[in-house]
């Protein structure tokens, strides 16, 4: 067959790009354990009828079909209840999965999932139709006290500074202070004021503002909303005074503006408290999706603002209900593959090896293999990652096999002469060019080697 | 919405089963890395085209379509050459993966792979529509020597003994035995004898013998295939002698079978120094693919033969080709949620607690729940998992909290009062009903309390 060639929107990585990605996934995992939070999996589909239920990505849905039910002319079957879908988020699959195991789980559920999760759209910098996320997750029975809408957007941002690859600021808004807000101006249905508040970033006020009017809005109405929008700080008085100076001015107020500008200066004075820097007001943040319901948040990462956000979320009363048992919820997600893509990019990180052994066994022929075999295995048993070479080639070959793959140690077998002797062997720091006799029962190289390290590249690119 | 209930085929786990999971999937990775394997994954999907060169899995290939070309009327568009299919096994990937990166990877390329394959096939016990699997492979350029077709299987032995829920028994074949022993006695053509023997244990010798006459096979032909079939052993003198006499009588014989014997005898003899009885010959072990040309491998659980084979594979010359290019691969692959489902159903294993939370700090009342956190955050700093009670609410509900969920240790923060005087707060362990003074800046659980442990059950099924 020929060469094949990359799938646009499928992005895969050579090992040393994988090894960088694990680094990733391990990181987050390890800050989401350090908090409580349980590991669950869900299946890749959901049936079709569900994943249509949240409007906006439905369009971007891949359908399957097996080949059989497809049919030799190559036709799909019409689309009915029992058509599936692969989930394009893991949000809908976990309240899927809540109602399905609610009487097995214990409440408040504190999960966390990193799965891949495919959307159909058109690929472009930074939009993958297959990546990885990793979502983090806590769901009430009944109810959900506001201080998760704290402990997730810190335990988020913990996550994601740990990763060593730079700053992350974490901006927060309040679904309840910009709805009481509307509502107090006469702005009963917030859904398409919301959608435009989105854009503003990328279309810019004047824009916004024809789209408000558009929508019906009065240009004092659509003034406000510009003017909120413009309302960005990390100090909690600050916002106090600002959100209620405006109020005061054009007219706004009431209780469910109260209710969310008092939670919004809560999570301020938290995060200041508890990881200062990470939380940041802004209340241009609108979050598109009218689930919402409280805080709602969006992550950039500072300098790397262009990629957009790489990690978002918000809280919301209903994520799932059964009767008259709702299961609120709060969580956020990050776009891991979007983040990977640009560490790889700018390489901001780099395995140190690209093969987990630390040592190769060299083997003196063929005939001797299975003494190599054995100073391998003996290695192994102590948790020292060894391998066997591949051939009985020239010592430097064999050396030349460990380099390129980063493999630090060569393990020279001694001769059975030798070993008739009492000899041992000697193993050889092929970065150090240092060669000691040693004993496979006892030898045991610096910690730091045992494993492929991921940090920081030794040479870090000049420009 | 309605309660949802589980989809045949698509198996999710609880919290508890994950764990079990997770931590299969832990140990099989940290053998297949001690042996010097890296990992990597590849996308999802592949084009329909490549996924149907593999004949005998294709017509259970799930065929992608996104929505919006399915049309509204629901009608999938033609399949062609663009049409995107889920991967159902991991070696179409690795095969492809490898031409495509063939500069950029360093040969031999010892890979291990562990992801969800789909297979649109009738769901039954043991046969899942999305599953894991783990791939343990080696890939040469050109070239391939014969001693990874021992090592291959060895590695993959290891690290299912690691589990530790049993034994296993790799049985071994060598396709050039059983290619040549046919050639010698006029069959040239072995793939229907080869499909016929692989039903040896399911529909018996008289019904393979029939099935041989049907493809031609005289009876003659027949008997000698049923009496080669009937050598299984793990002594390699005593599988030479067998052979040999057999083929003496029958009147087989030739460079091949002479190839593959000694092929079969060697692997027998570095697995008995290796690991002593993980390998047995077993000339019926056929594998119904038609690509493999050396060892084939299959995999049986001691005492859970209802299984089948756990893992299966074998050497292939040409796993890959690109013009005069080949790259020989040898190869074997786990079914991980086959082997998972088993270990939950007969409770082999299970986790020590379903939350990673080593702690949870109580809460006095809501005013007070920032020392919580300060408490919370510096256990975690400390690499001990903590969180911080859900609610104030009374001290045996906030207990109860943590022992739902498995958390040994509940963290009671001194009062205001207690502080001012140098008071540190105290820690429960509510396992053993033991409370002392401590403080969270050096108070060190013992290391086995630190993450989730999973080994076998403390008190194990009686029947």
């Amino acid at each position: 067959m020929a060469r094949p060639r990359p799938l646009s929107g499928f992005p895969e990585w050579l090992p040393a790009g994988r090894a960088v990605e694990r680094h990733v996934l391990g990181v987050l995992s390890r800050v989401f354990a350090l908090h409580g939070f349980t590991e669950i999996e869900t299946r890749a589909v959901e049936p079709l009828d569900q994943l249509l239920r949240k409007g906006e990505t439905s369009k971007e849905v891949y359908v399957l079909r097996r080949l059989q039910e497809a049919g030799a002319a190559g036709q799909g079957g019409s689309l009915d209840a029992k058509t599936l879908g692969l989930h394009f988020d893991l949000t809908v699959p976990l309240a899927r999965y809540v109602l399905e195991n609610a009487g097995h789980l214990e409440f408040p559920f504190k999960r966390y999932q990193c799965q891949k999760v495919w959307r159909g759209e058109r690929p472009q910098d930074g939009r993958f139709r297959e990546f990885l996320q990793a979502d983090l997750d806590v769901i009430g029975l009944g109810d959900l006290p506001f201080h998760y809408e704290v402990e997730l957007p810190l335990a988020m941002a913990e996550a994601l500074h740990a990763l060593g690859i730079g700053q992350f600021r974490v901006s927060v808004n309040n679904r309840k202070l910009v709805q009481g807000f509307g509502a107090s101006l006469g702005v009963e249905d917030m859904e398409a004021p919301l959608r435009w508040l989105d854009k503003l970033d990328k279309i810019g006020p004047a824009a916004v503002r024809s789209g408000f009017e558009g929508e019906g809005l009065s240009a004092a109405q659509a003034d406000a909303f510009l003017r909120l929008a413009e309302i960005a700080t990390d100090d909690a008085d600050h916002l106090t005074h600002a959100v209620t100076s405006l109020a005061a001015e054009v007219g706004a107020g009431g209780a469910l503006l109260d209710e969310g500008l008092a939670e919004l200066a809560a999570l301020l004075v938290a995060g200041g408290a508890q990881l200062p820097g990470a939380l940041r007001a802004n209340l241009k943040i609108a979050r598109g999706l009218d689930y919402y319901t409280g805080s709602v948040y969006e992550t950039v990462w500072l300098g790397q603002e262009s990629l957009g956000s790489v990690c978002s979320g918000g809280r919301y009363d209903s994520l799932a209900q059964e009767g008259s048992q709702t299961y609120p919820g709060v969580g956020l997600s990050i776009g891991v593959t979007r983040l990977v893509s640009r560490v790889l990019a700018l390489k901001l990180l780099e395995p140190s090896r690209i093969s987990p052994a630390a040592v190769v066994v060299a083997v003196v022929d063929e005939a001797s293999r299975p003494e190599s075999d054995r100073i391998a295995a003996v290695l192994r048993s102590r948790g020292i990652p060894a391998e066997t070479a591949p051939t009985a080639a020239k010592f430097g070959k064999q050396i030349r096999y460990a380099a390129n793959r980063g493999i630090p140690y060569v393990w020279f077998p001694a001769s059975s002469a030798d070993t008739a002797m009492g000899g041992a062997g000697q193993v050889r720091d092929i970065r150090a060019s240092q060669q000691v006799e040693a004993d496979p029962a006892v030898w045991t190289p610096p910690l730091t080697d045992l494993a492929i390290a991921v940090g920081p590249p030794k040479d870090p690119p000049r420009d």
